[in-house]
């Protein structure tokens, strides 16, 4: 790129929703979204829920003509969901596993399984250096008394951090996801505020799509009705946004979302739907932006706000810590009068009267049973709270540093 | 700094040694290592193996007055043991923790409970940004036939990528920690060829301490001297490396180890040596080395070789994958045919003969206990093979990166 050419680029972000035994009609919708990839020609495409691999391989296999490099990032029981497929050659990965991420013991919610993270790719487009993030979030399942929202926290703040430590040789950087927050929601003021990343959709000359840009609408026949019955309209909770850095500038000229079902067919692509987001970049004298994007004061007050919710869990995981262990050191107390009762039995001392062999088993196993659980669950909540502490201790740092600036 | 002047930096790294309860004669240790500390002034302390979170507050406490500036990283059940005092602000932090690091279900060893990680601070001297870090990587407990090997491998490989992609802004790269590999390992080699960081102990002008700088020697009289039969003069395992990039170079005047005691008393700080390197940073016209530290068809061979260290770790994992996996259906298949036997019993198939409820109990209790470890092993093995395979696929990017190069 040399004087004042301009670099446009299209980008393409998906949830796919597929999980395979799970979700509908996953084969089909994964056919037509790579039929759709294939046609429209995106030059980088950022996808999240590709739980199979095979899913990435098929789309990899079908691929391969307009988009020759792509990443899977590995990670959890299931894997991360997270790949990319690019026009440009991928130079370089990193992956970075989210400390925090729900519970394995909410089996019905599942994210703890799926090792959320956030993957690097860098990119390198007519010299311009592309830092190119993609991710996805623990979801909300109650937004009125939402338990994950520290967990949350605890990712976007990584996620912020990650970022800015990995971003610093960039020239753009580029984050698409599944962020599973609304966009006034404190942790995507957090990670805008903290990164001065911006949002695709507000800054957007034209945009196309579901009103408000939202990205999980009534109007898709795979979106569950209930859960977004107080929002009419529908949520925005995927994104793209982007920053440059050095002497560039980003421009968002077009954002699309699809509106329900796939161009011509009658099923949508997933349970979300698409952003698709065209920018402009430009080599410039001076760098566009600050590094923080939002005023200095303002983003004092959202991280103390974002701390304020950390600290809220790690005092309930503080309290879950003390009953779980509070219950091991019970099954053990049950075990070791257990033990007594056996060995006064075998000395004799109740002769006369039988031994209840097999109601003394059974206590047995299930003190044995409570005792396994609970210190396994002690200690994943010792290291939930370790990590809360860790957030918490962070963000405190990051509010001297914003207090002490001049 | 300006012009040809050169800043001198003293540099102090430690594994302490101190798990509550477990390390001999602890509070003693810390509290010399905290009084030599001040004694001493050094500019930069990196500590590993600090467990209790205690024990740094204490030298928290002790050494505020010539080390205002510290920070512990939290992660793991007990935490990462690592942290850091400076004269100099801190001005922002990064945890990274190795997706691999041992077995839960090793108890005596131990390793996956630590939450063994990468711990980054920045720090800006006289107009330098340094990027400082301190590690801690699994430990071998059997060198012919070290089972850890690929976990460690997946460390090294994870530590030198997040050097690399945390590093771009920085003018000085720092990095002290208990590497748990001998100065020829592959691991090493790896991580000095991906990285470009220098052996502090290899570029001493001066030097002055225990032969070969051995860091874990048979005169320390908390070391057990078993595991040092094969090597008599002991091993070097802790390090302190480093490199310049831009327009710095760095130079290492001196290197000292303490010898099996701390100066004039009778107990040595830890069972490992210190290790204390004196650098000299100056501003150059040009950046000293290269991006990378080996000549690159050295490096690929090093590469290959750490692939295929991987690899096998990754057949060893796919193996135990398969056999949990196995013990889980089969456990599975018990419990059902129980269930057949009781329903049956239940509809009064075997009315003749007593049902043998104590041990049909204490067998479905064990075919339950049986069943969970199995899934939760294979769980386990699951990720191990998905990060094993994930570090190779990454390699193999390298691999093609550095072959394709002019």
């Amino acid at each position: 790129m040399e004087g004042d050419l301009t670099l446009q680029l299209r980008i393409f972000d998906l949830n796919c929703w597929a999980i395979r035994y799970l979700s509908k009609r996953r084969q089909e919708r994964v056919q037509l979204i790579g039929d759709m990839l294939r046609r429209e020609r995106f030059d980088l495409v950022l996808l999240q829920e590709v739980w199979s691999e095979q899913d990435y391989s098929d789309l990899k296999a079908r691929l391969g003509g307009c988009y020759p490099f792509s990443h899977y990032f590995r990670s959890g029981v299931i894997g991360s969901g997270l790949c990319i497929f690019s026009r440009f050659p991928i130079l370089d990965t990193l992956l970075y596993q989210y400390s925090l991420n729900g519970y394995p013991y909410m089996l019905q919610h599942g994210d703890w399984f799926c090792g959320k993270s956030v993957g690097l790719v860098i990119i390198k487009i007519s010299g311009i250096l592309f830092n190119v993030y993609v991710t996805h979030l623990h979801a909300e399942y109650c937004r009125e008394k939402d338990a994950y929202l520290p967990h949350r926290l605890v990712q976007a703040w990584e996620l912020a951090q990650f970022i800015r430590h990995t971003s610093k040789a960039a020239d753009v950087v580029l984050l698409g996801g599944d962020l599973n927050m609304h966009p006034e929601d404190v942790g995507i003021r957090l990670l805008r505020g903290w990164t001065g990343l911006r949002d695709a959709f507000a800054e957007a000359t034209r945009f196309e799509g579901c009103e408000d840009g939202c990205t999980l609408i009534p109007n898709n026949c795979f979106t569950v009705k209930t859960e977004l019955l107080p929002f009419p309209l529908g949520i925005r909770i995927d994104y793209i946004l982007y920053k440059a850095i050095s002497s560039f500038t980003v421009k968002c000229e077009e954002l699309k979302t699809t509106t329900g079902t796939a161009p011509g067919m009658d099923i949508p692509f997933s349970d979300h739907e698409a952003v698709m987001a065209t920018l402009h970049i430009r080599r410039q004298g001076q760098a566009a932006g600050a590094t923080l994007g939002t005023a200095e004061p303002m983003l004092a007050d959202v991280v103390t706000e974002a701390r304020t919710e950390v600290g809220v869990g790690l005092r309930a995981a503080q309290r879950q810590r003390y009953s779980t262990g509070r219950m091991a050191v019970l099954a053990l107390l049950l075990l070791l009068l257990q033990a007594a009762a056996a060995l006064g039995a075998l000395a004799g001392l109740a002769a006369g009267q039988p031994f209840p062999k097999l109601s003394f088993s059974l206590l047995a196993f299930l003190a044995i049973g409570v005792l396994l659980l609970a210190t396994g669950l002690h200690l994943f909540h010792t290291i939930e709270v370790k990590m809360l502490q860790g957030t918490e201790e962070q963000m405190r740092m990051a509010l001297r540093a914003l207090q002490e600036r001049p």
